[in-house]
């Protein structure tokens, strides 16, 4: 039989991550890359989490092993909407939920919220993550350009004033994915503005928002939401640890009354295990200490790859100057594709992210890509980023 | 605003789980419950486990805390893999990967292959995960009774006969959820033979296929699958533990390649020390001598169950006899409702799951209702079920 004549309309013409292919070509032995988005493993809280979750497991298995409850283990939803309220975040209209990562939450909130043909405006460039999630529940996607400041508002007003479908626009507003690019407060303000006028609601996604390096903090649009417009996106996987498959979502209590029977369909509830040993790393240990950390790490190696960048790459390959989160963006000249320089780069042994694989049309030639910074080490950035000033030097000289 | 006004049509009107729903008003201190579906946590290997994760965390907490690949972690999916050939399952057109729970099989299968109006067959009564991810997909829901020996064949064709919408099978072939049911080998055959005559897929879900105390083993349907028709749903919830929200499906190669991209829009990928945790363990221990444990203890209270029912319920209430699982159901003559009676047992201290909840029209009155017998202690259930014939004598007396 044929199967694939009974596929779905939403995911018959969907395409995988493409980034999540590229990791497929790191197993190659020595490669150097700054294509992925996981946090530096050195710095993984393994002997304290080894100690909490055979605790957990011996003490209070009988929890930690048995099904729980949709919205999450009820202590750390406490802890995190204690934490969210001391960032201004969550009103009394307002509920939160644990989900099995930041991802998830994209995704529930998608599906109680699109119906095929709504319109959803994305940055560009975006987080691929984010626009399959709406791709798969049959949105139409608009794309809005990143500025040095963030979304290009007049360009978002016109495409809202074009358009009566458009539902929800989806911001990395802090140190976005993929450009490093932070939204400024008087645009933040804009663009709420702009979501009452016009009727839409916003998805802040903010997985990076902790680990601001440099500058000050921007208060989060969320934070300043007075009507409920602002499904709020968290996540541990940037502040602990991935592989735990750990985040949170606020949102208007009916909208997530509606997030939480998704939820049940998709996975009835998040790993309980991994639930408890956050909470105990995050009550018992200093989860602000561990952070510092964090930002302290990034902030020397984002440094770091911008120096070799400038001593490396070809004057004409510009770069953004992120103040905190995980990647920086390199734009080339109109004429070269960032997809040679992957191939050529790939050869050489190091890998990134291609434009293509962060915005809307995927098929077109990009000038641009994208270089993580967190995972790979001192020395791998700066063999690596030599390498790849060569391939660019190679490439255009 | 009215966020009300902005759901989408797929999950405006979907109810949430009414067991989970129940197992909210089990907080109540003392209540006697066999309204779950969950392991005897006296039988979880707490002390095992805590020394596998601790170890796994200490020694590759850099493996365990990171991202990892959406199909699954390899020697657990490597494992997985050999085992179900041991049963027979998985042709070489076939992929397996691990999903984040058995629920989340069904999810992704539903996402990758229905369309609205799409029809899907469940059983009558089935299980209420799967009811909601086909509704939340828009699927067209019919249901088939089941019979002592499994779905009503002849209904079936009759359905199929008069609609020709139909592209799925829901069935939970053996120790059915809620019935306790398994279907026959001669009705797995017929029903396969008409999947070729009507061209559609089955969604075979066997949680619960490991778990078989009396009686002779059935082969799956997915082992006698020539086609690729069959979706096979296997989980972990139910022979280890359910909080580490581990499952595995197999399903024809080009539909899996659907799934793992509705899986990275999902949860990215399964949770990593789960999967590590599990995989040391099937390894390291016996799961096999562990999955003896759990027939013999559930053989035990299955047959001090049916025992105490035998004594103290009224004798016009009957029960299925299951050779397996979780679940026997029970049914009261047809002018008695479900729902009455969980009310006054609610009140006498015991809970458990009206038939209500198990079918498509979940506002109908229903003479049914389940009980599990895995949870509960054997003194829990001498003294529930004495509570609750108590209770339905008070009713039909």
């Amino acid at each position: 039989m044929d199967i694939t004549s009974k596929f779905s309309d939403k995911v018959a013409h969907l395409e995988g991550s493409a980034i999540r292919a590229i990791f497929k070509l790191l197993a190659k032995p020595g490669i150097i890359s700054f294509a992925g988005g996981a946090p530096d493993p050195e710095l993984f809280p393994n002997e304290e989490l080894s100690q909490i979750a055979a605790d957990i497991l011996k003490n209070d298995g009988k929890t930690a092993l048995q099904y729980g409850v949709t919205e999450g283990y009820t202590p750390l939803l406490n802890w995190v909407k204690e934490r969210l309220r001391s960032q201004g975040i969550g009103c009394e209209n307002d509920e939160t939920i644990i989900v099995s990562g930041g991802q998830q939450g994209i995704d529930l909130a998608s599906k109680a919220l699109i119906n095929p043909g709504d319109g959803v405006i994305c940055e560009e460039p975006s987080f691929i993550g984010g626009l399959n999630a709406y791709r798969s529940n049959n949105a139409k996607l608009y794309s809005v350009p990143v500025l040095s400041d963030g979304i290009d508002t007049d360009k978002l007003e016109e495409i809202l004033k074009e358009n009566d479908n458009i539902k929800i626009l989806y911001t990395i507003s802090t140190f976005q994915n993929p450009s490093g690019i932070t939204m400024s407060l008087e645009k933040r303000k804009k663009v709420l503005e702009l979501a009452e006028k016009y009727d839409f609601i916003i998805f802040e996604d903010n997985p990076y928002g902790e680990l601001r390096f440099s500058g000050e903090d921007i208060p989060t649009m969320k934070s300043m939401d007075k009507e409920g417009r602002v499904v709020y996106l968290g996540s541990f996987s940037k502040i602990l640890a991935p592989g735990l498959r750990l985040g949170f979502t606020v949102a208007d209590k009916k909208l997530m009354e509606r997030m939480v029977i998704c939820k049940q369909v998709e996975d009835v509830h998040t790993n309980v295990l991994s639930q408890m040993i956050a909470y105990r790393f995050v009550t018992e240990n200093s989860i602000d200490e561990h952070i510092a950390k964090l930002r302290e790490c990034y902030g020397r190696k984002c440094k770091l790859m911008i120096e070799c960048i400038d001593k490396f790459f070809p004057k004409c390959v510009t770069h953004t100057n992120p103040e905190g989160g995980l990647f920086l963006f390199c734009t080339m000249p109109e004429e070269y594709d960032a997809k040679d320089v992957m191939e050529k780069a790939l050869e050489g042994g190091v890998a990134f992210v291609p434009g293509s694989a962060t915005v809307i049309d995927d098929k077109a030639p990009t000038h641009t890509f994208r270089l993580n910074y967190s995972t790979a080490s001192e020395e791998q950035i700066r063999k690596g980023i030599e390498i790849l000033g060569n391939v660019l030097h190679e490439i255009m000289d």
